[in-house]
């Protein structure tokens, strides 16, 4: 794959961009003196860890930084002096579209949720004016279940006792069924459960055939760097654009039939709300896929961590159409502190919920887990502020909601913004953004352009997506990281800069996109 | 292995301890009625999971907090009614002795360390008076290179970019060598980062030969666990426990040679100081296993998380001699938040610095960790604290370093009492503790017990441990959760209850001991 070399030599020179002088001569030195002394290369490290692809965080986004800093720089220089470089770009920040960071786009932390951390941090503060009584209560009963009541000390691997109850609590709730708090362990992220499952059933180790997953595509590129970082077989099955990016099971059963003489089917990952998609699947879709995994023996992987992020449809979680169909086949789903009305990627927080699992099964991803230790206490203390917001005689009550609902609010209105603005540009067609925080809209691509991609050894979207950063400094990803259908292209953006940016951020995609139709048409 | 199938019958009951009887019987009734429905089961999951042990968080710990539970709900019923339980302990509480948890055991956390964090997380806090001015600036530091000034955002896969230049500055003035802040990736826990080195150095998928890793007998689990995980090759080596657990280079020689015809030998691991041994290795002993390593091509991977840890000998790094020795072979080196002077295990703070690594390797590496999004910004954070301590005209500064000379100083005492105390007890025999948190003394267990254990279908130290929980509530990790040499037994206590209640269990210990000696003989 073109993209790839590309993205190596990316990776590459940005590992040697801002080397001081001295350290570069004194590397080609050593190179040259002794160009054979490493006894780590590239021909002997894991071979899958050369294959494994992260879009989201790939090539573009490198560029992005590097085009930051001389941003930053050349507003040093013209703040402090009129000697301005020659290249000065048409615009003076970088849009970091490319990924679902809510906070670092202006998202305000929910304030319940940082004075319960604050107050777990630093216990004096439970003394203090500063904070009202239900944050206190809630600080208190966390420290009571930490060792030492202390956040520094290890939780059990699967997590705090009363965090996982809270957990259970807000499931049963969600879905009108009993949940066992037994079953949820917390976990790094999300993505720490996700990659346990796949450890868990990965059997590569010891059959003849990989151990196969079915993916969406487009999917999230966690799941397919992490399948080839394990080395188990990704079964792609194509989402359904022209039916809102839907699962189609004729499909599913198409992908899985290919598949069976490569691998072993295990597991069929569904996101929902759809990342990058925006999609939100209805019940009947759900019901579909469950008969469908039941009927080929397979794990459901439930990717549910934008439950909250529905603006329009409904969400019903994989947990309870499973109860209502009165299946009992095993599903693993995952959810995030990251993500929803809350978005606080950077504090690690998530849970991974096992149902129908045979108790042995069980018992042996918690022994798998226990030699992680334990995921960051004030991750799980943060996953409790959500799934167990504050009491309605609480002070902190209408403060939190009225906090939940304005970002939740705001997320509306820029999905409908994104979406139909796009709409209106031609040769730009996107679904309605319906949940999570992604538009995935397909676009024509020129000829003439894609022959000047192929010149560049570059993919048609990547070499869209890469002008469109360098001329207006927007970082989007362009679809070839999530996969889609060969011959068409697409590209990722969030909806989370701000209301005011992401208008302007949508002119300015506007004037691109029009200006690129007519360089290369 | 006998305590391997024994572990698991205790994974098994502890899974079902406690649930209710409604759902036990719903759970046989399901059993009952379809047996089987499970589509994942002990027969197709992964192996490598099915074989991993991690006896730190074993059975020994799981009945540890069974007891716990029990004391609770007696010293419930005993002050609610009079109604008492007949079978009365003869303890009150557990002492969790089995797992380096420092917080858990008491120790408190630094205050400046804990100011930063709660206003990190609470940014209002920033006007408030209720923090030091250092506390303020070092957040505003930390803030301003977060996205969206918050420590919600993602940072980049390697960590926060100041916090890096942190790490290798502290690195830099430790050694009195240049260190690179771009070798150095911010990590959850140490754990993280050395599961990352081995997942980058295993090519169990392309190679007839699994990938193999020196590990020292006794080790830390996490090490054999991980290795298990991965398919690769535990080459186990003895450490040399008539010379204070040193490497002994010959021994070096005989495990490697022994292993070349299973596997392909990629690394050693050097635990330094050392865990569970509680050693530190002298400087010529480094030199040696440079050597070694050099000769014999393979990757150095140091695990110094305890370099703050030393009661006796100095600590030499293995980056600071490979440099005395003008050697450029590769290294990895790890460090931690959880151990030193700070024992924030919960925060989930690490970092693994890479030395001498060829570029392009550690491009992959760094890829790789990209599809683990980043570490926890507030366990980044408390890293930053420890490794750039408060500045000397700070209001902080005093308090912090009397904070950390009064834990290191009780350290101290308690690795002198430990150890002196076992010595006096009749069949026990402990090595100096100089470093780390742990004493790994050796015992003599009787005929008579052995033969018991045997018939139990347990190994002789687990017995010893269980008897010891049983009788005393004193939880420490048998040896051969650890690795020994067959036919010698030992178990790993670590010296962190405060002192008072480290005297009374040393005490209970002896009493133990010399009573169980008495009832095997």
């Amino acid at each position: 794959m073109n993209s790839q070399r590309y993205g190596r030599l990316f990776y590459l020179s940005s590992l040697n961009i801002n080397y001081s002088q001295k350290q570069q001569q004194q590397q080609r030195f050593i190179r040259m003196n002794n160009c054979c002394r490493h006894t780590i290369t590239l021909d002997n490290i894991n071979d899958n860890v050369k294959r494994l692809e992260y879009a989201v965080r790939g090539p573009l986004v490198i560029r992005a930084g590097v085009i930051e800093n001389e941003l930053k720089q050349q507003q040093q220089s013209s703040s402090s002096s009129s000697s301005s470089s020659n290249n000065q770009r048409l615009f003076n920040e970088v849009i970091r579209a490319n990924i679902g960071d809510c906070h670092a786009m202006g998202q305000r932390p929910l304030t319940f949720l940082r004075q319960v951390l604050a107050c777990s941090s630093d216990d004096s503060l439970l003394t203090s004016q500063h904070y009202p009584n239900d944050v206190k209560e809630r600080t208190r009963l966390m420290l009571k279940y930490c060792g030492g009541q202390s956040v520094g000390a290890y939780s059990d691997s699967a997590g705090v006792e009363i965090i996982r109850k809270h957990c259970a609590e807000y499931v049963s709730h969600r879905d009108g069924i009993e949940s066992e708090w037994r079953d949820i362990v917390l976990t790094t992220g999300a993505s720490e459960g996700i990659r346990s499952i796949l450890a868990l059933i990965n059997t590569c180790s010891t059959d003849s055939l990989p151990s196969g997953v079915m993916i969406p595509i487009p999917q999230y590129p966690l799941y397919s760097a992490t399948i080839t970082e394990y080395g188990m077989y990704p079964i792609n099955y194509y989402l359904d654009e022209d039916n809102q990016w839907s699962l189609n099971i004729d499909e599913l059963k198409r992908s899985l039939n290919e598949a069976k003489v490569k691998c072993k089917p295990k597991a069929i990952v569904v996101i929902n709300p759809g990342n990058p998609t925006g999609s939100v699947l209805t019940k009947k879709n759900i019901e579909d896929i469950i008969r469908f995994a039941k009927e080929n023996k397979i794990l459901i992987i439930a990717d549910e961590v934008y439950q909250h992020n529905i603006y329009d449809g409904e969400f019903f979680s994989f947990k309870k159409i499973l109860h209502e169909l009165n299946e009992d086949i095993e599903l693993a789903s995952v959810m995030s502190a990251s993500k929803g009305f809350m978005g606080e990627c950077g504090l690690r927080g998530g849970y991974c919920e096992l149902v129908n699992f045979d108790p042995s099964v069980k018992a042996m991803f918690f022994k798998m887990l226990s030699a992680r230790l334990c995921s960051s206490i004030l991750g799980q203390i943060a996953l409790d502020c959500i799934v167990k917001p504050p009491d309605v005689d609480g002070e902190s009550y209408e403060r939190y909601h009225q906090e939940k609902s304005d970002v939740l609010a705001a997320l509306k209105y820029r999905a409908k913004l994104v979406a139909d603005t796009f709409n209106t540009i031609p040769g730009i067609k996107s679904n309605k953004v319906a949940g999570a925080m992604y538009a995935f809209p397909q676009i024509d691509i020129p000829k003439k352009a894609k022959e000047k991609a192929t010149e560049l050894g570059q993919a048609a979207d990547f070499f869209y997506a890469m002008n469109l950063l360098e001329t207006t400094g927007i970082c989007v990803v362009p679809g070839s990281g999530f996969g889609q259908i060969p011959g068409t292209y697409h590209f990722r953006t969030t909806i989370l800069p701000q209301n005011e940016k992401l208008e302007a951020m949508m002119k300015k995609f506007k004037q691109f996109h029009l200006n690129f139709m007519e360089q290369y048409s």
